[in-house]
């Protein structure tokens, strides 16, 4: 790796179907010079998320879309290697949208603003991005604050070993809630309850899936988390019980296709189903109340960080397609460069 | 009419498709006798309401379909002729689920039990299962405890000229939002705005509806009171702004289908809209607080009660086909017995 340019990976073509490496061009530009009140940021560590695929879209969405011949847009940790601003001190590290890129300009502007991250945490550095981090929030928040549990229901989550599902669950347990997960393949599905403590767990790989469900869920479903939309919301739905609540996080299985993300409303009707959509910086100013309730959770030992982690910067537009594969557990992360080492 | 029977609609078979005559059996029955604390009552008006279909069917539903063989069920308004209970007494008018009958029994336990309308009222009789009743509560507990409107908002009403659709308009502008309704043909259209009191109305016959729909909610739309779901629903969701909501009342379009109910999820997400699902009896514990606010504002003239009679019994199977065929305006109503003539 050459520490002398900035590699970026700009967008080429908006993906059609699965997310190609040929729909990006790998540049190699100058490394940024920040101006006053400004920090050269070096990219750490790369959050990969599955609203990296809305974003390459120019599907109806909640932010713009990102442009052709833009840097791709995304989330990251970095560490400020020279800084013109008392808000960022060299060695800091902050994160933000750093971009699928090896340098980024932080600033004092709101539209350059990142966070510092406070030194001395007890968690490691990429839980900030996981667990405690936008991941951590958004489970945080969807759950408790749309979801309602109380203590005794069933909650359910749709892609229960990803970053997000994951922590849903384990806080749904917190709470004295019966957590199920969905999850593809025996593997996972054994990490929900081994490992994370869930009550049950259905693998939607199995043809039998839905009575599994039916199983997993004897007093119907009281709060659904949804992260994937699609036939596997449907049944879920199916299940949801009177009054029930249902945080849209996610409907991750339509992203990769072009086709309106259609489900029946009737459930919604008949049960009288509370939904509502959301987006974590909807809950922005929480997250210090979230962001320091889940770290004591992690220091305590009672919520477990899955990650995992995948080397270079230049394997980000492959290593996005395991969300949609089935293929990752917990916070998927692209290592751009190693801490130690800087 | 023969006074010394009891004629009963009994569903004979599940309608498919639209509601036929032949779907029912009209049954010559003895009137039935009140024993030890029930009272009497003859039918005298029936309340026609889309949710009369799903009772028909064996969908998934919020009440247990009505069983083949068994009388139909529906609201009305009768008098009490005869009472062995001192709750009822001859004369009272009161409603309740009448069904398709000449006369039914009230008593003293929760599943016989009917409400007694105060005598007095300066609003007509047929009011309390419109304006006043059932379907005005709708429209107001929907509207005002889901809705949530401000001052200022959009709100958007399909079936506008329906019973509850014409409330909901109304008590919007009562609460200072801009209403919008959307209907079928040119005379609902003129009479959602000159009559009563709409900002815009929206014809989905036109074929340029959607441009029309587009033109009377320049601001996007705060507050979609959704009773029709379908393509119409979708066109709606299309323009909610962010962080709107959606009472979600019905879904009339797909009632004479067996299919599920269909529409795109992702305004919900990318929109952060909230959907409720409500069935009126959700708001029993508030519905004299809303009775008497409905009743005043058409003692005041600030809402108009709508209707149209069909006469006799023997019609009802008929004249609810009206609700689905965009036939009707206001609350549809059956004239079982004349009150004047009893």
């Amino acid at each position: 790796m050459k520490n002398d340019v900035n590699r970026q990976f700009r967008l080429k073509s908006r993906p059609v179907g699965r997310i190609k490496t040929s729909d990006f061009d790998l540049v190699e530009a100058p490394i940024p010079v920040p101006g006053d009140g400004e920090a050269l940021v070096r990219t750490l560590y790369l959050s990969l998320d599955p609203t990296n695929r809305i974003w390459m879209s120019d599907m109806d969405q909640y932010m713009p879309p990102v442009e052709i011949g833009a840097v791709m847009r995304g989330g990251g940790i970095g560490v400020v290697v020279k800084s013109n601003s008392s808000a960022y001190q060299v060695g800091d590290h902050v994160s933000g949208l750093t971009g699928w890129q090896d340098y980024t300009i932080a600033g004092e502007k709101p539209e350059l603003r990142m966070g510092v991250i406070p030194k001395g945490l007890p968690v490691p550095l990429t839980a900030m991005m996981g667990a405690c981090g936008m991941t951590g929030l958004t489970a945080y928040f969807g759950l408790l604050e749309i979801g309602q549990p109380k203590a005794g229901d069933t909650v359910l989550v749709s892609a229960a070993a990803g970053a997000v599902g994951s922590v849903v669950g384990q806080i749904a347990k917190i709470k004295g809630c019966r957590a199920v997960g969905i999850a593809g393949g025996p593997d996972k599905c054994r990490h929900l309850i081994e490992k994370l403590g869930f009550d049950a767990a259905v693998d939607y790989k199995r043809p039998d899936w839905k009575e599994q469900l039916a199983a997993a869920t004897p007093d119907g479903i009281d709060v659904n988390f949804e992260n994937v939309g699609g036939e596997i919301m449907e049944a879920v739905m199916a299940r949801m019980n009177l009054f029930s609540r249902m945080p849209l996080c996610g409907m991750i299985s339509g992203y990769n296709t072009d086709q309106p993300m259609r489900a029946d409303f009737s459930p919604i009707l008949m049960r009288r189903i509370q939904i509502r959509g959301f987006i974590i910086t909807d809950f922005m100013a929480k997250f210090a109340e979230g962001s320091s309730q889940l770290a004591q959770w992690v220091a305590e030992g009672k919520l477990h960080h899955d990650e995992t982690i995948v080397e270079g910067l230049e394997e980000a537009p492959t290593a996005v397609n395991r969300l949609f594969d089935g293929q990752n557990m917990g916070k998927l992360i692209v290592k751009v460069a190693d801490p130690a080492r800087l």
